[in-house]
């Protein structure tokens, strides 16, 4: 069994939600139903402008719900691309958006956390309405809001996306213990660079094998898959 | 002639610089040469890191110069697109970013500005030394610092990147007019939206025909290249 380092005594793990649990991508499919051919870029591109809106609204202290931002987003790459969004498409664009595909390993490693006595929870720019709904169509939480996670937090209660500080203190209030104690874990690279500037224990999942930014930082570990996360909490 | 409406009484302009006054795509020659089919693609993601990277740095405020951010980008892009980026290339490719492309419109507009008795300049997320050699190397400057320009504005001294608030009070502090009175110009859509948001008058010069960023704002107008900042100062 591969152990961490000793300095790494975390007591929790928080996880980024979005492209961490939710596969981000599987709109893909639907998008490329809907225009064939251009699937994969309307994917990408949607992505990329609902994050960049994030920090763009963020920067400005103008704090919109990542819903709006999130639709926003499609409308600008649907343009972009010169796709025909209509009502009708953005409708059902936005509705598999709501019910994104979970990645299959986290509901074992989510079971495994917690058969280990671990505190777990998200913590994540999706605004609370979204965050419940994706909780509870992957069974992470019953409607009683029992379940495999102890913690939901959203970056609503401070108006603040991530990597602002505000964003990543979340953590650390809500458990009451410090950020340095706590396991974040996200596939998005700027995501883990983010947390471990915070000061989080961080652990990348880099999903697509994607380069590290490069920004002279390092998260505390790079791993492949969610499973990775259980490295840092050895059964004892 | 067309003439602004009267409310909009603007008494200077500032210009964003790169993408605005200087083609951050020129490079796309240069990286072509260098690595034969990806030229394009490099230009276009190296640009897309180095914004933001300095978002991800001011939102986390962990400022670093432009200049590094720039450095930083070519190579996250290169690392990306599996280009082999050795240290000569590199000082190539940033030698060449040190001299970037002037538009062609550009040294008439400020001459006629200035021939309007306009008050002129600069406000732009790079550090004083690059704006000193574009602007230098352009003809828009002296090595007195005289010339076309009358203020040449970096956020360095705010350590904040645009779109944050402490970036665009640098032009209203420098020229000791209200930003409403001072017309912002750039080509970077989100700049644009960014400076409106603030409270400039601006004017997005849309030199790609890009679709206007969908965050529920409009610039005051938008162009297609730099001569449309003439309009808002009609000669008297």
């Amino acid at each position: 069994m591969k152990s961490p380092k000793p300095s790494l005594s975390v007591q929790a793990v928080l996880f980024d939600a979005y492209g961490t649990l939710f596969d981000v991508y599987s709109v893909g499919t639907l998008a490329e139903q809907l225009f064939p051919g251009q699937g994969e870029a309307l994917a990408v591109l949607w992505r990329d402008k609902q994050i960049e809106y994030t920090r763009l609204v963020s920067m400005s202290q103008r704090y919109r719900p990542f819903w709006e931002l999130t639709r926003a987003g499609l409308r600008y790459a649907c343009a972009r691309l010169q796709l025909d969004l209509t009502p009708e498409r953005e409708t059902q664009l936005l509705n598999q958006y709501r019910h994104l595909g979970a990645f299959p390993e986290n509901k074992a490693v989510l079971t495994a956390l917690k058969a280990r006595g671990v505190t777990t929870g998200i913590l994540s720019n999706g605004d609370p309405e979204m965050l419940g709904i994706a909780v509870r169509s992957a069974g992470y939480v019953d409607d009683k809001g029992q379940g495999l996670l102890d913690h939901v937090l959203s970056v609503e209660s401070v108006q603040r996306f991530k990597t602002d500080p505000a964003a990543y203190a979340l953590g650390p209030q809500a458990l009451g213990i410090p950020a340095r104690q706590i396991l974040f874990v996200s596939s998005n690279g700027w995501d883990a660079i983010g947390a471990t500037w915070y000061g989080y224990c961080t652990l990348w999942v880099n999903r697509f094998k994607l380069p590290l930014e490069a920004l002279d930082t390092e998260p505390t570990r790079t791993g492949s898959s969610l499973r990775d996360v259980l490295d840092f909490f050895p059964k004892t």
